[in-house]
């Protein structure tokens, strides 16, 4: 098996070469071809999918599992959707991010590059492995895919039409491969390739997250969980407040962007307090208040509530903890709100907003393959940009060091 | 041992909440002081890096060794003078790297943040002590330092002069700490620390990187060898290619952005090899013509030479025998330097400049930490800024995701 995986991760890192020098017009093409390709190959794709939720249900996995796990039309209408819209980003290949010229005359550039080789690891969800191929694509990397072991017929089929359009575009289909053993030996293979992948981006459980913080050889960028808190400050527009918490508990409660926590400052808690969590309940929400459920990531309509003493035990509970993932404070006290900004750390960090915006559609980037917890080379939503790395291009005429 | 560790690292972390919120106007005045604590006590300093090399002549370590490890007066001015240097140079905490404002009102910022805890593994350098010190002080960062054994009195030394500024001055002086013990059982403890330490820098041999690769469940930005090649074109001004050739190989032998490896377009190798091969000769350089030579970095006057077909296989060379580091082209065609530039991939490319000028201070940034190989995060001379990491701050008014 290590001789297998050790051959692919080779292809890919000479895909990747290739991939590297493609130009923009030329991925743009592709993603729109690989558009066409999935549309005309919705019922293969449907079978395949068919096929894995047939043997999900018959290991009684959860309905919210199911429900991931599903590629129905209007799904891969979304990810069809998601290619058009990535063939009209900005190509971050080959952007000069700054430049400067030395007393000296030297000139130097920062300029854009891809990564390489990038190694994905996801849950249950065929419609990333579209997303991630088109992001790693534009991006000018090569990508292995591992998705759950429960999606592998839908998978397969999915990567088998990306590649076809590869191939016959005269493109090395090996810039985008899946790993063919899907156990968890051969993941562990695939984090000691070193020498040909250069980042691994894990997404999902505690265990997957700590055998690849152990394990892996090849730098990682985490896309871990969420706790996220909202702080209603003594300050805070409380009509405001409700609303926002309501839409960050209840809009969509299993991301990881949800809140998990919410602290009030006690001053005000008297009076926000009970019409809320009335509120909340009736919105199918359930509250606690013990301290045995601070820093639990839910991932559904449950919420755990402390009222604190003021912005400061706020900021003491949030790095206690938080998760380095999404904080927002609730308040029309600028000072306060700017303390906050200035001194949470987490990868996104929101006055007066939802931590739902945690997002890199809503925040702009244009797409994202997910959101990183890790402080390195991409902290918060990773689009585009965060796929690449910066090389420095130094134009002399005979310089020396003296 | 791993309690202490710990605790180590713990307090390392909690120093490293008030690091980065000190003002740039009070760390430039730490930085100032420490230059002049330094400064006073030269004596102290020079006492005890005696003492570590009394053992190391007497463990029979090479000239060289010996040289890297002195302490003189002229090194310590040097210390002296970056720390004021680096007093005068911009804050990176705090920038606003980017801002936009969404078509819904929200304003987003990508604003700079200190990492929070960096732990740095190096060689037996004590000037590298008071630098990397200072540079985490400026960056916002806490620092743990683990120098090599040999440089223990000296390092042991510089650190409780410069923490002794902190405590005079109120700051919590744990933010420059040593790992005390100084075993390899100690870096391995150190590695898994990842709850709180965000960054592992290491700098030094192969053996040392292959355990950070193995054991660190912290991200790792390597500062490793430099397999440099400069490619002398047919259409290179064979002049400037002397010099440059000269100066990459013969300037500064010993560290890593010198030239390794030298690669001549056949077209001229009968011209310009031979009288540069006698003037590489009487530099004392030891030049190599046999493969078994390519790919290794001597760090001394040794070369090798290969004769190429062309600028493909020029590249193809320095895509199998180089490390990332440094690649150089000599050419006065346009076109071929361009191509050379975009499809080389290393930290530094560079067209008729010596490959000794991969340096932050040379290129601009002001100062440095070393010279990333790792693509990730930071590719290339690590200045300021490559010791922050940005977070979102999210700036709304009531704003809910649909």
């Amino acid at each position: 098996m290590k001789n297998t995986i050790a051959a692919l991760a080779k292809r890919g890192k000479e895909a990747g070469i290739q991939a590297a020098t493609l130009a923009s017009q030329r991925k743009n093409f592709l993603l729109l071809e690989m558009a066409k390709a999935l549309k005309k190959s919705a019922r293969l794709i449907f079978k395949a999918n068919a096929k894995d939720l047939k043997s999900a249900r018959s290991k009684n996995l959860s309905p919210a599992f199911i429900d991931r796990l599903t590629l129905n039309e209007k799904r891969l209408n979304e990810s069809i959707a998601s290619l058009k819209a990535l063939a009209k980003l900005k190509d971050p290949v080959g952007e000069v991010v700054s430049r400067w010229r030395r007393p000296n005359g030297l000139f130097v550039a920062k300029v854009r590059v891809p990564l390489g080789v990038i190694g994905i690891i996801y849950e249950s969800r065929p419609d990333v492995t579209v997303d991630t191929a088109a992001l790693c694509l534009k991006s000018g990397n090569a990508v292995i895919l591992r998705g759950g072991s429960e999606a592998l017929h839908s998978n397969t089929v999915l990567t088998a039409i990306l590649r076809g359009v590869l191939k016959r575009n005269g493109i090395d289909p090996n810039s985008i491969q899946t790993l063919p053993n899907i156990s968890h030996e051969a993941i562990k293979t695939l984090l000691s390739m070193d020498q040909y992948i250069d980042l691994i981006i894990p997404r999902g459980g505690e265990k997957l997250m700590a055998m690849v913080r152990k394990l892996s050889k090849i730098p990682v960028i985490r896309h871990d969980k969420g706790v996220c808190h909202i702080f209603v400050d003594r300050d805070a527009d409380l009509k405001m407040a409700e609303k926002i918490i309501l839409n960050a508990k209840t809009q969509r409660p299993a991301t990881c962007n949800a809140m998990e926590c919410l602290l009030v400052d006690k001053k005000i808690a008297g009076r926000f307090l009970p019409p809320l969590l009335k509120n909340l309940k009736n919105k199918g929400v359930k509250v606690y208040s013990d301290e045995k459920f601070w820093g639990k990531e839910f991932l559904n309509l449950q919420l755990a509530v402390r009222v604190v003493k003021d912005m400061d035990q706020a900021m003491e509970h949030i790095r206690q903890y938080g998760s380095l993932h999404t904080e927002a404070i609730i308040t029309q006290n600028k000072k306060r709100a700017e303390k906050f900004l200035k001194e949470v750390l987490a990868s996104v960090v929101l006055v007066n907003a939802s931590t739902r915006l945690n997002d890199g559609y809503q925040l702009g980037l244009g797409a994202e393959v997910g959101i990183s917890t890790t402080k390195l080379h991409a902290f918060g939503p990773m689009g585009l940009e965060e796929l690449t790395t910066t090389k420095f291009v130094v134009r002399g005429s005979g310089h020396l060091r003296e």
